[in-house]
């Protein structure tokens, strides 16, 4: 079979999985479909769809190869709501609560007791040290296994103190569509988070349908042991081995891919260094930002905030061309509908 | 890579998915052929069939959904040889040979100068302190692109010193037979090798098929840089970060891939944990190792080897009737016929 041949194969195949998810969405299916439809019509929009044609059509100076189409997603902020805390710290204290019964010693001793008495200003007051101390004892000293169904346990349970949903119900109606565009049109796409990769491999297939070996993140150090029944365990241990965040992005996409993203989506300072590294590259390149400026539907922070600070990245967005997404005037939706 | 290597890379992995879209789909009524042409008929073969067929068959109790066929396999030994030293060391000295003109004092420095001397008696006396010079000298001290040229440049020019043949050609030829088998039923194949994950990865997708996010290796530590043309690096730094050997594999597949293998093979004692992790999953599991049998075609080695040490791995494949393969018994021929 001649190259051609194959290649117009393959994208027929492309085409018709393409239609095929968006079958399985709500759309009915026809000719012409808006793979985007929770994104209002404008230079943003443009931008991504524009970008997709010019990577996808054969023959053409920019046609970039399936294999080489590695699309890169921070999590917190980018997919996710990350407001009015990072959802893995809400995690974090609510395990504490959960592990209490098993630590008495908790009740007497910071930060444990804050958070049990839900006295945020001594929970302040323990600092970074106490921050620490809640981190290992609820991300150390388990399996790996153990570790993953606490975090299913709790994305099952556990609600959002302004929008009472799940957690995982918070996640962008419009980038879930990009996502399934971009796998549409043969993207690989990736997670390339500073949260923790053991924190979002037990949900982010179900949610994004990303599997869990297309995430990067951080992550403490793990030991492969013997456990007492004779089977081998893999324990987290108290250390931090990486951390995923600013410049730790490309080197983790480095060592996680192997290959340089063509498209990379943050929203943040700590993703300015991955779209530079993506933008960096040869050929056609696409770096995008989410800027949050939706106080009513969602949150609105950017140069002064603590958490998603955004400020170099944007300056280097706005002297570079790169897409800034204003969340208010771009998103048609926000967040998914409630089931 | 040359235009025409590209061309042929992207023509090998088009017709790879092409044969595993085939496969999933609907089967043609047709005359069954052997996937496995280069296995001898026996229980090593059968054991390896039987396997893919009760996790491939729907309704039963042993099935595995596609996305949790996940297959990983050691390199040195069980994909490519081994022997007289592992490829990665003989890249390594033949690039001290490519690098000397630019190091004038390497023809008086120890362990260089015994390089490129051919002084293997020097060599040896300059002991693992030799060899870490060695390894800095050739792995560090350049962004990731210069060094993935240098394993382009090596990979195309070198030759094995018995065989007299490219050293990619010097895979095994069952082996990537048995790939291409559990990709066309919906597995996806991982390395998991103690060698360099940069060094494995420039040539592995066109040798094996398997993309380079889908390789776990040994690591030196990387560093994201400005370079002096205001475009950013990825540096080589003489440092070690992860040994994926022995304990260190089981750690490297939750850390890359974050879920447990249903089907692993190496070859050596440093594959053992990676065996003992895969095959301590629940539900249908395979384990299995190359044992190199064959002094006439390969090489003939095991307990008392230096290099790939077959030992404890072999005991417990043993004692827990995990599949050994004869190289000399149960393949027909070891390495692809030349070009």
């Amino acid at each position: 079979m001649s190259g051609v041949t194959m290649e117009i194969t393959r994208r027929t195949l492309v085409v018709l999985l393409g239609s095929a998810l968006y079958e399985a969405g709500s759309k009915p299916a026809r000719a012409q479909t808006d793979a985007l439809p929770s994104w209002n019509d404008g230079a943003v929009k443009k931008s991504i769809t524009d970008f997709v044609a010019r990577v996808t059509t054969p023959g053409t100076a920019d046609f970039v190869p399936p294999a080489e189409r590695i699309a890169t997603f921070d999590n917190d902020g980018t997919l996710w709501c990350e407001q009015p805390f990072y959802f893995q710290l809400a995690f974090a204290f609510d395990r504490i609560k959960v592990m209490a019964p098993q630590h008495p010693e908790w009740k007497t001793t910071q930060p444990f007791k804050a958070i049990l008495d839900k006295d945020m200003k001594a929970l302040a007051a323990s600092g970074e040290k106490g921050l620490g101390q809640i981190m290992t004892a609820t991300h150390a000293g388990m399996t790996t296994d153990d570790f993953r169904q606490a975090v299913l346990d709790w994305t099952a349970s556990a609600r959002h103190p302004r929008f009472n949903r799940p957690y995982t119900d918070l996640v962008y109606q419009p980038m879930l569509e990009l996502l399934t565009y971009l796998r549409a049109n043969g993207f690989k796409t990736f997670i390339v988070s500073g949260g923790g990769i053991e924190f979002m491999r037990p949900w982010v297939e179900m949610v994004y349908g990303i599997p869990p070996e297309q995430v990067v993140g951080s992550s403490g150090v793990v030991k492969f042991e013997m456990g007492a029944n004779g089977k081998p365990e893999l324990m987290k241990i108290a250390k931090v081995e990486f951390v995923d965040d600013g410049p730790g992005k490309p080197v983790g996409i480095n060592r996680f891919i192997g290959r340089r993203p063509i498209f990379a989506f943050g929203n943040s300072d700590g993703d300015w260094q991955m779209l530079q590294w993506t933008a960096a590259g040869s050929g056609a390149r696409f770096a995008g930002i989410v800027h949050h400026t939706d106080a009513d539907r969602e949150y609105a922070y950017d140069r002064p905030s603590k958490i998603g600070q955004l400020d170099k990245a944007w300056d280097e967005a706005k002297a570079k061309g790169w897409t800034v997404v204003d969340m208010k005037q771009d998103w048609k939706t926000v967040f998914p509908e409630k089931p």
